[in-house]
């Protein structure tokens, strides 16, 4: 299927018609609407009903048919029945990409849904129009500041690099939000709904081309045929990092319990293979989607699994020491000429030795910044995990290796952990984060394990 | 050791001496004093210094000697050195309890550090006055407003009935940080340190009769015996949940290695038995102790592992189902007029079996209502997953089901993973936590988990 080369324009449309336009909030027609205007699309916004003259304040037309100019999107949030005429009236006007929100296709249980849904196929097929969905919340090209979607809040999202392909529109709200209160920038966010002809493959290939995506994550429940998104994959891999969460283990063993062979499990794996022959990194949560796709999105890549701790207190380093050796990571042994610098720098009273207990030093940033410093210049070290929680008495600590951060910019990845009550130095992190310093995360177990995801990621595409 | 019977004065003092109370902001005595001061404590605050007539406003007097009236807590922060003298002088003037800030103690290479560590030690025993400490950065007891610490950023905690008792300071600023931003109160925070005569046994033992405590949270790295705590944990079982992070596993390795007997995973087995006799429930990252101490100190208990997953949308549903049949939890299979009900109040597009997919229902908030009181009332059903992302059309949602919320209050458990972008839905979600009717995860899987964390507790104190 070629329909990955239309996708450009689906995603990048100078003029959108949205079509079910609505000023009644109990239409989905009505948010579309909403996420449109107050998103900050430059193009052209184009309401149609055949019931209304202006929609928000916008000149409507009543349909295709009787609009002169091209159309490059098409947003249709009508019911179902009404799709297949809208679809012909689509292919007639040469229409470049359809965001097919409305629902009642493959996914109900009455048998006219998938009915209706072949009809859409034979249409599209003959067209070769690229649609998302039918049952989908839209799509969010952030850096476009096209919000073709029913929630107008996704217009909040910074812009960044990371790009979220969904079979679940509940899980792109999700992935958006916690991106927004963690102040994480994406691209793009497909929910692919039913996938009349646009699926991970397609959108895959797409996403490899856009020059605003460094990083990919995925979503899904259950594919026909996993080796179709494997294979996508491959052809591309090394290229830009792919992420994927795969639920519905449970779900699937219900379907497939009358063999009763177990075959839950052999499902589990045929995704997990098909992962890692597509070098696909495969996570086991949300939250680990979003981490791994924050630290492939900024962190360079290790070298070798030997990672250095710098602690601004003992407890923090000892359960990042934990979940680094359980991840596969070994606690890097320092040079000479490092363990010499340290000692000068760090009285006896501490831990001196990897994990470096940075407690003593609280009061003497110049010492702080110098560990950080020769640390980073060791060979020895492939990379670096930074926690300190806040104390009054450290207050200073973070501003005096902040250049350091900023300088050094992941030359060897550097993850940090750096906490304090609300309002303390989240600004400062905040800044870090957005120069591409670093990644920070909220427990020591959390920075660790974006380190694994690291050097489990570079094994694999090696 | 009978110590446990005068901590009740040390967290509950009228006169607090602080020793080595500072205008300086170099020096630890400082931040003791801004965070007594700040705090809101009301009983008489003294500091004690012989070079100062007044520190921070408040008249100083030189040495406890000097002062006339009783002293129920002395915070002790000056160098090493010092402090036998000034244990001597506490033990004449029968003060109740001494926090003790000072290092330089057992945890240094020096091995001065040691033998000014059983000074102390002799002293104490004479005395049997409670020590907490040294190398501490202090206590906190919420509920009385005593911040005797160095960091006046505790005094922001809310009230709640969890405590907490480490032995790292760093995890102790952590977990209070996380308690801050996710707007869950504490009762106390006590940093061990180097354990003079104050320990987890006779911590648990106080804990166990504090009125203000529902839930012990425990951070331990290393003891020198599990046993111990095991069995005071057993004599109270069933009284209190306690929640325990024990990390170092790495650390013991390497300090048994000589041996090569692969000890490591002995000494982790050895906790792990010793939490199974006490009835302690293990944990295995900073994350999982905060959820576990909110999950018991706020649900109750489920009956039976009968599990109904309540979705706005399908894919968070999936998830929590996974993690749930990972955690050995189950899907309830609803009763037959549960079925009925909600057959009734759900068109057939949607998932109407458990888990169930509230989708459809976005638009008929009475919908939603009406099915959370059906399967709050299902007798197969032990427990509750409410999950829902927000969208611009679902918005009214929760404030339709917060009055049901209330009224049921952990009836049954009920868990929530209720999110929206920053500011539109996290204070009607706060009010509803504040007021016990639910605890709320930022992720489908966290708050499935919570819930394997109650049944799982449940079986295990059974």
């Amino acid at each position: 299927m070629a329909i990955h080369r239309h996708l450009g324009a689906l995603f990048n449309p100078d003029t959108v018609a949205v079509i079910g336009a609505s000023d009644n909030p109990g239409k989905l027609g009505f948010h579309v609407m909403k996420s449109l205007t107050q998103g900050g699309f430059t193009g052209r916004i184009v309401p149609m009903n055949p019931g209304a003259k202006k929609i928000m304040g916008i000149p409507s037309v009543p349909s295709i048919d009787g609009f002169q100019d091209p159309i490059d999107l098409a947003i249709v949030a009508v019911p179902a029945p009404l799709v297949p005429g809208i679809f012909e009236a689509c292919e007639k006007k040469s229409v470049k990409g359809i965001v097919l929100i409305s629902a009642g296709f493959k996914e109900i249980d009455d048998p006219s849904g998938a009915q209706q849904q072949s009809i859409l196929e034979r249409i599209v097929r003959r067209a070769t129009i690229p649609v998302i969905g039918p049952n989908t919340f839209g799509v969010v090209n952030v850096h476009r500041n096209l919000n073709a979607s029913f929630t107008p809040e996704f217009s909040r999202l910074k812009k960044g690099n990371i790009a979220l392909v969904s079979q679940s529109g509940g899980i792109c709200h999700l992935f958006a939000f916690m991106a927004m209160s963690q102040n994480v920038g994406m691209s793009e966010i497909v929910g692919l709904g039913n996938r009349l002809n646009v699926g991970f493959p397609e959108m895959i290939t797409h996403l490899m081309e856009d020059p605003e995506t460094e990083v990919l994550a995925l979503y899904l429940e259950g594919l026909e045929d996993p080796r179709d998104l494997m294979e996508t994959a491959r052809a591309f891999r090394g290229r830009k990092p792919i992420v994927a969460y795969k639920t519905g283990r449970t779900r699937n063993r219900d379907q497939a319990s009358i063999s009763h062979t177990g075959s839950a499990a052999g499902d589990h794996e045929l995704y997990e293979a098909s992962f890692r022959q597509g070098r696909i990194f495969g996570v086991d949560s949300m939250e680990a989607l979003l981490d791994a796709a924050r630290a492939f999105s900024v962190c360079s890549l290790p070298k070798g699994p030997r990672i250095a701790i710098l602690s601004g207190q003992a407890g923090p380093g000892i359960s990042a020491h934990d979940t680094c050796e359980m991840g596969g990571l070994e606690i890097a042994r320092f040079q000479p000429q490092t363990q010499r610098a340290i000692n000068e720098l760090l009285p006896p009273i501490a831990l001196r030795t990897n994990p470096v207990d940075l407690g003593p030093a609280w009061y003497n940033s110049a010492a702080i910044r110098g560990i950080l410093k020769t640390v980073m210049e060791d060979d020895h070290v492939d990379g670096i995990l930074l926690l300190m929680m806040f104390a009054s008495a450290n207050r200073e600590a973070l501003e005096n290796i902040s250049s350091l951060l900023l300088e050094w910019k992941q030359r060897k990845p550097i993850i940090t952990c750096l906490i304090s009550p609300p309002g303390i130095w989240d600004g400062q992190v905040r800044e870090l984060e957005m120069a591409g310093a670093m990644i920070n995360l909220d427990t020591p177990e959390r920075a660790a394990k974006c380190m694994t995801y690291l050097w489990q990621y570079k094994k694999m595409v090696n």
